[in-house]
């Protein structure tokens, strides 16, 4: 049996899926994902960080005002009265990567799942602008949802890291 | 020695670098990234596809709308004006994989570099929202620039599949 | 007796009226308009909707995304957290006509008429645009309120189509 | 034979149309649309006209604000600097009848049909939306393009009152 | 000792504080401001309120429609679901100063502050515009919290004027 | 006799002015405004600039983005491409006052006055936001045009302090 693509009605036409019965209740989402770069480009951000040219800093900034920007860029995505939003950084300077990590809540009456992985998606895409000038090859991979609380379908937990672990920031 | 980020200026702080001495030129870029599926996902996405619910065709909308919106989402980006924008999707069916390629092109004064990789992201995320119901564990990745052409810098070639090719859509 | 505005004060200055103490209920709204086309735009989209090149698809994408975008559009309307919203479309081949129908849902304390008749527009301008390289002549008209359920002032059918009807994708 | 929808590739897939190659002129597009009240409601738009209330002139800043949110509202549409825009309204008092006239003007690759479209649209929901507490069968009819001059294709009259005439406010 | 910046957690990274827990409460805010003007301006200002040219009625829209972009503006603030909203102008015809006051309320988890905030800078950033072909020298000023109620917090007043003074059009 | 105001057509109706006959030349507008804090938000800033909490870094960003959003905000304002822009703080300790000054700057068909103006505008809105629970007393002040080059109506200087001087950052 195939499973059902619940944006799309009983003629196969997209729709915003009714909310208007759920239940308000608290969730949170914290989504995650990496970027790539070269060594040179890992460099000049890690002394940007250090001392000036903040680019993670930027990116967290972007990727917050990403999320809110969630309903208008995903076409069959509720607007939503987001309660919280943070995003970290985790650098792992040996592997060139950086971890972009989105935390997202509210109470309401859908999930922001889509929030977190859009805060992630806008936070990389920034670095990589910041970027681009000394490196072309960089690469934003691996994006994807950690944990996610609250709603009728319960807890999920997609990252054996988050399994014990609180949503960050609380 | 260390390469210079040049969205900073010499105090370290964030700019919108300055293009106005730069030259019009015909600029391209295209950029490619790849959502992983589960099976079930893949399944509802090429039926959908074949009959009614067509995901990849609201995601393309979506994608190309998102182009758009670079310069309002990546802080440092350039507003410009867009001439030319595609999204196009290969669906690798046995590895439960869809590909999303953004070319986007404009006779201007700054690349699009940032709108090709915006596109991918946003037709990506698209994907991954109108399948969540039904898998929790998909994974957005590999999103990089596949070639460039146009500006001072010139052609630049991320991806070997692209050496010869042309723009698709052109 | 010449009714109110209510959209003005009592110095005629126009305000966003104040929602604060109404009470959160289900509202309904659907909203129903017509595109008039030539034969050849006509057979164009036909051709489109069965084979590729799928213009109503499009149009239903934007219409749903345009109904997010209400408050943004209309000075006075409130921002509101829509919880259903649903385009479709009715193809009337021997009139060369198309309505477009939108349906919006919300659970909370102000109507969404404004956000079913933007929906509406912004699909049949998304026709008209998609359309206007093989047709200058089209014409965009027949833009009503159908029906509306929910708020104090209760049940409204503006079209005798609607009296028995719920609203569709429900 | 089946003229082609230039929106969609040969593929059928929506796409962006290039214009990186067209040619820079100035290019012109008038639009026309209509909203029928009820009595009461003309009688308030009116009165508010001449005193205080000033529903048109709400009506006039939110076209031509709707005017620069085209390329948002529409997928397929290219941003584009406006050089230019108004918005007129036309009172026919005793068919209980408003035109809104909107011009739009701009030196660049692209015309401004959709821009002066969707200025008449937005303006005609806002009257709506000032009026509807009193009146809720009100209809907006008859969008249609009046003229547009400028860009490969020339001129083209669609309402015999454009022959002669001049865009407004130029 | 020093009081806490909240918009940062305790690794100094600006978040978006968690509201999910807060009581939802009836919350207004009213903020005021000021734009200087050389004499020129101000005639042409009174001329055109008394007779045409009603700045201060588009400054109104501005304002008022800016008021629900604070949080597409602020990247800190909470999007929340204004359940009113108002702008006023008191003209100073000698001292040729114009005070924008714009009132915003809502029953929501977090306060109105910077939408009353944002109001009045938008408007006073409209007369600026409209008047600046005229004068090149205006200076917007004195733009602060008058008062503001609702919330953990309680009320504030900020301006003496506020002290007994219900909040206007209420 | 009374001096014109552009952006009124001669029927007193508010216009987006016709730039479209002008000529592309490179502009430039500097525009600096001002926010008064309370001694403990000024302790709170400077040792979150030193250490970590970077509010002037927020607030640079958020400046940044809202110029490009001029034109979405001010109703008469063009849509313009924007070619280069910063902002810079000057924090004067001991009278507990921070300078917002911010350059724009494009090669374009109109200036970038209303684009500096917003800047400042967002800019200093956003230390407010990020200050306010520690500072319910804090005022934005002194927003004015210092310097703006190019167009025909040539340089302009309202600033002593930008006689000579370059814009920052060129």
């Amino acid at each position: 049996m195939i499973e059902q693509l619940t944006h799309f009605d009983d003629k196969g036409q997209a729709i915003m899926v009714d909310v208007t019965d759920k239940t308000e209740t608290k969730r949170t989402a914290i989504a995650k994902g990496t970027i790539r770069l070269g060594r040179p480009a890992m460099t000049a951000i890690l002394e940007g960080t250090a001392a000036k040219g903040d680019v993670l800093g930027v990116a967290r900034v972007a990727g917050i005002m990403g999320v809110k920007r969630t309903s208008d860029l995903i076409p069959m995505c509720h607007p939503l009265m987001l309660g919280k939003c943070s995003v970290d950084f985790d650098i792992r300077e040996e592997d060139c990567e950086i971890d972009a990590i989105c935390t997202a809540s509210l109470k309401g009456l859908t999930g922001v799942e889509m929030e977190a992985l859009t805060g992630v998606s806008v936070a990389l895409l920034t670095i990589y602008d910041m970027c681009k000038a000394i490196d072309k090859r960089m690469e934003i991979t691996n994006i994807h949802l950690c944990k996610k609380t609250g709603g009728k379908s319960g807890t999920f937990v997609g990252d054996a890291a988050y399994e014990e672990e609180q949503p960050t920031n609380d």
